[in-house]
């Protein structure tokens, strides 16, 4: 069960319909999850923000770095041009190879395509070389495309699942995690939607609730490295330049489950917007844009902080415990202790 | 009192003996405090990282920008060149050029800058001007050069002092706030301080208790803006590199408080290590630095995660109800009612 | 004489009508010399994008930092928001905290901007201490607020005067320069202006012919430090993130002059369009922008250099001879012997 | 013949022995060529900073985009940690996974290496799509396993080999170029390197003689875009604050050779440190750096931009004509009357 299933209510903003990513219209999300033998423990997420040909109908995006020790590819090209021409591919790191040659093929066999000669690849990660035989290098090309192939709307597996099948988060399982919050049709009525692969360490907190410490597992005590890799989309009409200060709000929502951003995390934010898009080619030598103006982004602002957050502790509620390489074994959150915790706190009733 | 006066403990670092910037040896704090008639709330407050000449003996440091609608003045020369060559003023958003001639008067002045004909002059600022008549600009060069003067190692004085005189933050009284923290000698025994200029939105929560909520008094419901300036400081030696790190994570102690940067929201952080100078001259050719590794630097992280957050969270405990310009009111936060209501949560015994 | 008089063709873009920052339609230009006695030798050079109350209606902007050893005032807003909200001062680096003090006198005191309480001066600098008492600061708000009313459309006055009355540039005597290029209608007809303050130093080239080297006058042979103030306004419909890029290319036409960006550089670029405006405030809770796709953005890239390089020749080429604080003298480029070399080496027929 | 053995000098530095970035001690480039058929026309050119396992000792070093409309990976853990661990290998963009892969291989499988779990893999890449069947993607794992094994001291292969077989630079051939400087012992007595792999456009001006208008062949007259990927390294002990402002001077350099940075251009400077190495793990919680102070980076900042300007400047005269994709056919920068243009404007006597 979700953290809302048991009651628990993150932030002040109403979540969407599902609670998931998918919430925004269009969006698509495709797992491979590769559980092989007794060290194979990795898997791709894809996420597709719209049904069109992406390359040629490029959205506006921006990526934020909150602490750079990670190998997300694309990163350039996004931050100069304002925009995304590929699908999100969420892999384990030494995997961003195949995955970024999986999305150049995606991308070159798309009809409409032919005469593409340059790609940007994004491609983010985190580590799951605890569980994982990261080494093995499993994943292949068409694991990545079948995740493409596959990506459908509507709820999104979490947990144990695609590029969070191996991830560990606080210390526990974690995985990949989902939230959405849509804003008031006063406020625009505009959904953020997030998507985590969870594989941070920091001093675990849930709705401020100190998780970790009433655990006894929490950095500082012992050395809990890692990274996190976000995805925020909505079909709010942000430009680059709001986008990357909403993806920025992600890593404030990071902040809230007690992450610390340490020395060893790669901590990206990818913010995308399906409100409009910048078509490859075009005759008017203008882009037409009708964005939010500055003034009125704060309630996206606060709807990223939360869905993320909430995204992160899906991830640990929906992981479930898993033996994996070298007969490594991390527990799953438990999620009964935690539930009385909270209980305890008054947080949920 | 302050908030640990309470019972109160935020986060798992022990505290400085101070729980104060000061705590970081060397460090001197001075602050003017104008409360004038009805209508001028506003003041200064001067930071001194250390005790010799700053221009000739200059500090590694660093500046990270959480949201930058905000006048902060020196950012790319700290930036390019990786150092601070003044004291560190806070004040009110129109008076920074004031208060920038002023540390410019300052510096020309000081025995052995005869010759000095540059002065990179750091300024940060949070606008007041909801209390504060903050267009008839009160502050004189004279306020500033006072702050200065009076700095001092020891307690440093919280709420409504100095820059924080007439600031609000999550709709409550804001002002000045300051904590620290001290690793355990295995961490290598470093000391991290805070300071703080609360003046800032979100839905205040303290020890993860949602007051805001609580309260009724939050972002989203109603519109709380504005801007923290956050001053760190360690005694740990980081170079600039480092120190932009560290920076970053003292805005993951905003957002542990609820804080969500909004649009108008001008949030700063200046990191500073005392543990080394840069000479201004040299007969060298050659900087010889004996810095922390990256590997050892998320223990600090999390020092400066925590000791922000917990100076922010004394900011409110130890302001007072004001009535400034235009008669406008701002109530203190109920530090009863808070209190109860992290009983309550079990986060005060 | 400028540049242009001996014959110079500096690029392959045509120049606007006037060669002037002031081609660009709207744009105005104050200055304010101060030389007195032996030893003032500095001034205010104002720029205004637009003829209405640019606080109300603020231009799309962005700022490009070439090398940060400078003082510079209101980067981080700026680049947060994407607006300039004042107009541009130039003066001295000791001067700017006065030059934005007056920038806010003004702001506050337009007619409609009586609830301003927050104001983003943007006041750029170079080092005149050579040749002029700086740290004496001369500069006054008066003289900055008579610069600002003094601005006007037209020719632009250029070598010693203004900001630029003290500088020093290639070890020759700078000043201010201006120049504009205009794309031909196929292009857009767009304009783009540039007006520099030049102090820097380097190996001067004129046209590629190395002039440095052959009267003798060049880094490396001796030391020549310094900084330059760029200032680039188009009418080009460009968002905040292609204003950044053009900001960048005015950098690259400062390398085309044998600039070297040396490590006590404070090299800015400021670029503004005034095709559009955003308001302070609106009805709408959208900005609807019809802006250059990046696809067409090149020409005016080249537009940004050309016109950066040629406006520092003609500050060197307008310059004279100097004498100022302590007796330092600095000749003013020998421009009969510079025309000579460039004829010789068949840059003017 | 390179552009030295013309008689033409470039700058005021001298250049090393072998005016090429292997005068730095220790460093090697290899290349492999792909030249099959009528349509493969590509290839991979590795640079390895020093000879010991890099993954281990690693060698601080910066990134800097010039323009980011290209696909170089790892640039944000260089960002964040200041270091290299892997070869840098160019190729073009389609394959920049492949030989990332490669580089995982070749890192995980070194002696020394078994417990390593994450790589960040650098490579840059140009656009060779015109004269090569990019989209067929013909690079393998072993084209860059063998570059990197055949990488050597020495003088170092110019023009159609490598990275840059297929690559177009001011609408002539370009392909790999190299050029180096060493200062005078008074100066520290430091080489800077520099590698490019030349594909942009821009009005291409040699020793400043406007050599793109005589020719006819220009960026404005006609439609020139591209990318140039740069590799600065040097034996200055310089951190990665002041490798990051060295690599922004080799951008400079290509601004000096009439570069425009086109809308499309994927230009990035790679600067590297070989004077000091940062141990991947170590006994002590210390780094001990012996770094050239701030004021005393300018020469090498010249020495950056020169040995970049040149190299490009030898790409050009060492590439020779290529028909290659779909009979697409790319003329040799006409040399001789190249030199005939430099001699009539005295450049070479």
């Amino acid at each position: 069960k979700r953290a809302r299933d048991y009651g628990l209510r993150l932030g002040v903003v109403p979540a969407g319909p599902l609670n998931a990513i998918t919430d925004v219209p269009g969006v698509r999300v495709g797992q491979i999850t590769l559980q092989q033998g007794t060290s194979v423990r990795t898997g791709v997420t894809a996420i597709i923000p719209h049904t069109g040909n992406l390359f040629q109908q490029k959205c506006p995006a921006a990526i934020y770095i909150g602490n750079g020790f990670g190998k997300l590819t694309g990163i350039s090209q996004v931050d100069e041009l304002g925009t995304l021409e590929t699908p999100i591919i969420l892999t384990n790191t030494l995997s961003v190879p195949t995955a970024a040659d999986a999305l150049i093929d995606y991308t070159l066999s798309q009809p409409g395509n032919e005469q593409v000669r340059s790609v940007n690849a994004v491609v983010g990660e985190t580590n799951d070389g605890y569980l994982n035989d990261i080494r093995g290098r499993h994943v292949t090309k068409q694991h990545v495309l079948d995740a493409l192939r596959q990506a459908t709307t509507g709820p999104v597996a979490e947990g144990n699942v695609g590029a969070g099948t191996g991830t560990v988060c606080f210390g526990f399982k974690g995985g990949i995690g989902t939230a959405s919050r849509k804003l008031p049709a006063s406020l625009g009525g505009y959904t953020v939607g997030a998507l985590v692969q969870t594989n941070f360490g920091g001093v675990l907190q849930i709705a401020g609730v100190p998780v970790g410490v009433e655990l006894g597992k929490y950095s500082y005590k012992e050395n809990l490295d890692g990274s996190c890799m976000m995805v925020v989309i909505t079909d709010a009409p942000l430009d680059a330049r709001n986008l990357k200060r909403l993806a920025k709000r992600a890593f404030m929502g990071l902040a809230q489950t007690g992450g610390i951003a340490s020395n060893g995390s790669g901590d990206y934010v990818i913010a995308v917007s399906t409100a409009y898009q910048i078509p490859h080619e075009s005759k008017s030598p203008f882009d037409e844009q009708k964005v939010l103006r500055n003034d009125n982004v704060s309630p996206l602002f606060m709807a990223a902080i939360e869905a993320t957050e909430e995204a992160i502790i899906n991830s640990l509620f929906m992981a479930q415990t898993m033996t994996g390489d070298q007969n490594h074994n991390i527990e799953a959150l438990p999620v009964d202790r935690v539930v009385d915790l909270l209980k305890k706190a008054g947080v949920i009733k």
